[in-house]
């Protein structure tokens, strides 16, 4: 698959498929200018660049739905029908025709009014969250609603609206397949938490420390140690602060932010370990499909599966602790006397009292998730009132977890995702256990623990390049899931990894 | 000038003067974008994110041609020419007439052509500077004249070509009025110069030394300072730094960038204050304009005399020193012995032996310019051969300063500026002549040094926002100068300020 089979694939291309692949370069380069923008607005711009970017943006985004929209697009799909083209040149039309059709069904007046009703939402959400005041938000969520309602009518006027809005974010892997994983998930996860606190054990907790206060200049530099040692590669991304961390870039430049908790270090440095997950997959790419769908990352499920590769499956394991522990304690040398064991648990204990989902642990992480997307679920097919959201939230909260927030500032109005739109929670679940099931597979060809403990990350990063990264979207998610481990998408793994690990550290019986 | 005003006028304009302040409003969103872009590939951006860089910067440069020359919006300017606009909205479609017809005369295949050999010229520049062989960059040289003739001949075909270039950058100020007033300062400042080098006298100098390394995280806390102190706002700027000083932005958010010499902390402290002045000036702009000519800066000549009045008739002067030096020293306390005297003498050094434009003093700096430009028309009009540069370059050079480079690296190779165009360095020493005349302005209205001494600078950056900065590009440059100082532009003032500051400085007699 080397360069002149790649000419190959160009010569033998319709003028259609050229015209096509040229505007897809187009289009990313106008898509990585606002992600770019956006990056620089979340961690470097002055407060009062607000205005001036805002209209930047919002050019950038008409300009590029222009480019996307444009009868011309619809012509050479419509030209590319009847051409005879190879697999990949077939992926490429495939994911562009997806991205014309999910766009140009859509009215531009309802897109306008989407967009404004979401500034103003999110602004109302704020408030309400701020005032633990739900209805105040709820008029605000139920047009909301009742907008992605009709958005996902113009985009296919016969399919379920639910099942639209989830294939913004992870097209190709079907309603039925992640609900039946969150099934098992929950038959699972539920006992063993149950299980775990009926125990009583409590885990040692040596970093976390009300007296200690970790310098957070001290807290960036072990942040920048540990994607050093991981192979992040300073010619091709950056590490920053910004309050929520996130990952933006291409194949070229992949920055990554963090964020520090002052008597806590883990927490940012696994936040890192996160984020630097999602570069990885970002940086596999291949750089010369830059602007091209075989040179973009795929669905937001395969993204989080990169990220939660990184952070548990490496970052929580003991191996890494037995390499990273004397790097922690030469920046915080009070820790001297922790030993990995206690590390070890430290970074992998439960706390199924926590209601917040982004402080959740591994295990309890996921009931978070489950429950979201039954709610939401419910609400956008009409089965459930907006005003019965919150006694819905802390029902499930009490059967999931066996606790019930007090608020719903720390309920249901939690997360920002509700003043955007729905369905997007999936692919945070889907990552998990995706990453689990990668584990597997790469374990069947490397000694990953062995390589953790030499400090070899570089043949797990190469494993999933080749695996995973390398393929952009030239697979819908489902076939790459097979192409990449050899199995359909399953919670099994997830389950094996997580019973026998949380069943040694609390010393459960029958786990 | 109210709200009310603004209204009226938008009320009472034309549907196509409605359209083409909208167009006006995406093509600035445009450029402001890439310069965001621009800012953070010379700041922030990883090197290995180049290749991304480029094709969005590209793309985006193409996207905002085809928002400038498209047919719809020579067709608003058509429509306007009967219409009946008052004086500011004349002076929008002034402007954006000028800009519609500087890009739409020119093929796009002439300004591909033009743009892919600027790239090849910038390389083969920087391979000859680093090598002393101007040969190998004649021949480049010489096909940019060609492609920027033709460009000036699509532009107006009956007009002198080195003038069309010129007008890229000093639109609405004559040349011969640019010209006229570099043989006055030629004729002021050789003399003054030579008087000074035949004088002998060394001024002190005890900052720059050898001996001691001035930290560059120390370098940079001070340059904060003297920001803050000038009355930068954070919420609409920052500093970093970058290999060349410069300022990017808006009235919105306006960034600058400094550099440092380790043995010589004056250099940053310069610059710094030369940037704030670039930045006052975005800032100054009227915000409620953005996107609009009238919330636009004027021309490089007046872009300059902004940078140019704070670093040198605020910069230079003794009273700032008065006010400083105590910061300074609270810096680098080996400094506690200096005076002001010293202080102010120091930073206003002369230097004629020097070779290098950006290292030039406030003197010899004219000359440098005047060299450059007096060749550049020769080359361009076809009064000189290509090959003819470096005698001629060193030949002026002796003559205006009385010293010749020992090679092209340190002579006519120096700058960038001929790889890319011609007829750019008049903004310059025009930016010099206008401060010192905008400087006796404001010392009729205000206590200027007294106010430097009190530390008061809001004073002098609220003149300068309602002389010029809020005007934007509402008055053409020539009569902007008559405009903010009540005189057409001329060298006296800048002449009647240095002849007697050197006089005193250097104890010279005459002066």
């Amino acid at each position: 698959m080397g360069a002149a089979d790649e000419t190959h694939d160009t010569d033998a291309a319709s003028d259609a498929y050229r015209a096509l692949l040229e505007r897809s370069e187009k289009l990313t380069d106008v898509q990585m200018a606002s992600m770019a923008l956006g990056w620089d607005q979340r961690v470097m711009m002055p407060g009062g660049g607000t205005p001036a970017r805002a209209g930047q943006l919002s050019t950038l985004s008409g300009l590029g739905h222009e480019l996307l929209v444009d009868d011309e697009v619809g012509g050479w799909l419509e030209e590319l029908d009847s051409v005879d083209l190879n697999e990949r040149q077939a992926a490429v039309v495939r994911e562009l025709r997806r991205e014309y059709d999910r766009s140009a069904e859509v009215p531009a007046e309802l897109v306008e009014r989407l967009a404004a009703h979401q500034a103003e939402t999110q602004q109302v959400w704020q408030e309400a969250k701020a005032a633990d005041d739900f209805e105040r938000f709820a008029p605000a969520l139920e047009e909301l609603i009742d907008l992605h309602r009709e958005r996902a009518a113009a985009i296919d006027p016969d399919a379920n609206p639910y099942r639209v809005l989830y294939e913004d974010s992870l097209p190709y892997l079907p309603l039925e397949t992640v609900e039946g994983i969150f099934d098992e998930l929950r038959e699972g996860l539920v006992p063993l938490i149950e299980t775990i606190e009926a125990g009583g054990r409590e885990l040692p907790s040596p970093f976390r420390d009300p007296e200690y206060t970790y310098d957070e200049d001290d807290q960036m530099a072990l942040s920048q140690e540990v994607v050093d040692l991981l192979g992040y590669p300073r010619e091709h991304g950056r590490l920053d602060t910004a309050p929520h961390p996130f990952m933006s870039g291409n194949q070229f430049d992949a920055r990554i932010t963090t964020r520090f908790r002052e008597h806590d270090p883990i927490d940012a440095l696994m936040a890192t370990i996160h984020e630097f997950g999602h570069a990885s997959y970002q940086l596999g790419l291949p750089k010369e499909k830059y602007g091209n769908p075989l040179g973009a990352s795929l669905s937001s499920g395969v993204h989080e599966s990169q990220s939660r590769f990184w952070e548990n499956h490496i970052g929580r394991t003991r191996a890494f602790w037995e390499l990273f522990l004397p790097t922690m304690k030469a920046q915080f040398p009070h820790l001297e006397d922790v030993t990995v064991d206690e590390a070890y648990a430290a970074v992998n204990r439960i706390y199924p009292e926590n209601l917040i989902r982004v402080e959740a642990d591994e295990l309890t992480y996921h009931l978070h998730i489950i429950l979201r997307c039954e709610i939401d679920r419910a609400f956008v097919e009409g089965d459930l009132d907006v005003a019965e959201i919150p006694e819905t939230w802390n029902g499930k909260m009490d059967d999931y977890l066996g606790v019930v927030p007090e608020t719903d500032t720390d309920g249901c109005l939690q997360d920002t995702h509700w003043s955007y739109g729905f369905a997007a929670f999936q692919g945070y679940t889907v990552g998990s256990v995706l990453a689990a099931q990668l584990d597997a597979a790469i374990r069947e060809d490397l000694d990953v623990d062995g390589l953790i403990r030499e400090g070899e990350f570089e043949p797990l990063w190469e494993w999933m390049t080749e695996h995973v990264h390398r393929h952009g979207q030239r697979y819908p998610t489902e076939e790459l899931i097979e192409v990449a481990t050899g199995e359909p998408l399953t919670a099994e793994y997830f389950l094996e990894y997580v019973e026998p690990k949380y069943g040694e550290l609390y010393d459960l019986e029958n786990y």
